[in-house]
């Protein structure tokens, strides 16, 4: 859908690093008028719900550079270029949690931040986990550790603000309606 | 919580714009090496869960310049410097919707994208709504069209992908299970 677009005018390009690049965006607005637009190209990333036999919610912390803090989070990672999310959601769930899944299902995908990032997120729901010896480790600048909790717990960190993010917030709450809907 | 903490050994202020600030942080890790982060400072936002009294949730379409599409989301907008985010969920709900609530409530912040960006989005719930004369108008250069639409119909577009983004997957899904609950 194209409904009220935004035509570029002029694209300035500010940065280009490893992760993200900025550009900035002239553009005519649908009343001819113009107006600037600050845009991030994100390669886009994948997030792991991932369910012990026992009914716990694997989750990882790690240090948070943005926010200045650690925060409490599902297991996740940026695609690599050309790599099929699917393929990412196996990776990362091996190289942050030690896991491997013998049923991974694709949930639903969704934009960030849409006023001013493409950052996608692909979210899967992984059961039939088992650890896996000689797990592939994180990226060297990863540093996370692994914690198993209970849905009631998860809803206490978000309480607390250990868990803060809005994919982990999103798959709380896909737990708490499954649980639900199970009861009716 | 400051696991892992990340030292920042050098800071570099890349862009700072109308809306967003970029810099990059070389980083001490908890290993003693190095890395660099790069990061995205955001003023926030509200979104608000609009419900009317016939059970029809508000959203609005607007174009979303970093996807060049257009996305149905429900109200939001980023806080003024200073502004108490309660007062921009009212102001951003008149400002897209023309509509003022007589029972707003928040529910839950969350961060959006904690691995490059501090931007973080306080969610409200609004019933008992009536159209108000003479509404506060929109930014100028924000175009948005409303529409109220059923619970079915969210869903429905969240299939299409006409729905999208995060902050408006959680929030149909935040129906969903209060539905469920109801019923249980």
């Amino acid at each position: 859908m194209k409904k009220f677009e935004e035509k570029t005018i002029k694209t300035e390009h500010i940065f280009s690093g490893k992760v993200l690049s900025l550009r900035v965006d002239d553009v005519e607005l649908p009343n001819g008028k113009q107006s600037k637009r600050e845009l991030i190209k994100h390669p886009g990333a994948v997030a792991v719900i991932a369910v012990t036999d026992e009914n716990k919610i694997v989750m990882v912390e790690q240090y948070r550079k943005a926010m200045e803090q650690s925060l409490i989070e599902i297991p996740a990672g940026k695609l690599e270029p050309g790599e099929e999310p699917a393929v990412t959601a196996v990776r990362e769930l091996e190289e942050e949690t030690g896991y491997v899944s013998g049923k991974m299902e694709y949930l639903i995908s969704f934009y960030t931040s849409p006023g001013f990032a493409d950052e996608i997120v692909h979210l899967y729901i992984a059961e039939e986990l088992k650890k896996k010896e000689n797990a592939a480790p994180c990226d060297e600048d990863e540093f996370v550790e692994v914690m198993e909790i209970t849905l009631e717990e998860a809803l206490q960190y978000i309480r607390e603000k250990r868990i803060y993010d809005v994919k982990t917030a999103y798959a709380v709450q896909y737990l708490q309606l499954k649980e639900a809907l199970n009861k009716i």
